[in-house]
């Protein structure tokens, strides 16, 4: 008799359990860390025993690996909203991209800020195979930051002839950085001061 | 009989034990983490039994916020020589800080990083007491470049009228996110790509 789905010991396999790993992960790397973060902190949080865990990752880093992938696609899903809205000019594109960040950030009361950057700063050193991540999904970030400069430059939109990927690339890791000081001051200021000098001084 | 130095049991007490917890608590919270480096390797590194570290301080926390007030008095007044060096413009000298910055962030291969953008977003949401001495050490660094702003918007070295204040913070928080792309990169060119911005697009 060949071994049904009926005939099988013990619990139902929850078809969706890397996924709920892969979301508790996400939760838990973003509200306490990476470091202060156990495989046993994130099964307990997804509700599977221990043992699931190692049946959908090797070890914690290339969970780690898959953890962020799972939020930098989540997330450019969300940017892509934006700027693919050709109702708005590339400039306006940017401005209400980034000005909807600063809405959400002002939901979560200015903490967790970006996971990709809290990465960088907490495991790039230590793991190459999530640092190549990192850089991947910064790339394909910038991209459509570049392009939307790209398309300004040649309406006129902007008449700041530096080339767009210098540009693209300093907007988007001044906008890092204005993040994480926004973690330190728990204030919006940091990134409101970010949408002047982008649009005032930059990309003019 | 008094108790005299000769007399008493136990190794003698060594009068840098606390700057010797704090140097090493500098190296570990930097080299690996705050969450990831427990009490038991700072005093390791210390060379300090364990008992020891709750003389000094009352907790992990408390530590961390001496820890980073050493670290930045110490960055604080390498920027001095950089921010008092009164043989060079306004420009060159906040230009010749940066580039000493990147320099020495090339001497460690682009690890490491920043203490103060570390803590941001590794504890700042969890801890008050570490999250002000942020706060305050940010805004003391930011005096510094903005004295230099003024200075310049004075002499019209900078003809850029926005408010100092405004220009400094954000060469700052920019700076932050810099360094942040060069962990995930393990390259200097964000932090080239910040030169070329601040000082031909904004600080002109």
């Amino acid at each position: 008799m060949t071994k049904t789905a009926t005939s099988r010991r013990g619990p139902r396999p929850n078809l969706y359990t890397r996924d709920n790993l892969i979301i508790a992960g996400i939760n838990m790397f973003h509200s306490v860390g990476y470091s202060a973060t156990g495989i046993k902190d994130i099964v307990e949080a997804a509700g599977v025993p221990k043992g699931s865990f190692y049946n959908y990752f090797d070890s914690k880093e290339a969970f780690g690996k898959e953890v962020i992938d799972c939020y930098f696609n989540n997330a450019f899903c969300d940017a892509k909203r934006f700027f693919d809205d050709r109702n708005h000019s590339p400039i306006e594109r940017l401005k209400f991209y980034f000005e909807n960040r600063i809405r959400v950030f002002r939901e979560n009361s200015y903490d967790l800020g970006c996971l990709m950057g809290n990465f960088c700063l907490e495991i790039a050193d230590h793991s190459k195979q999530i640092r190549d991540r990192l850089t991947f999904h910064f790339k394909t970030w910038c991209n459509l930051i570049e392009n939307c400069i790209l398309e300004a430059q040649k309406s006129q939109e902007i008449k700041n002839n530096s080339p767009a990927r210098l540009l693209a690339e300093f907007t988007l890791n001044s906008w890092e950085g204005c993040i994480l000081r926004m973690r330190a001051d728990k204030s919006e200021k940091p990134l409101y001061d970010f949408i002047k000098i982008i649009f005032n001084n930059i990309l003019t």
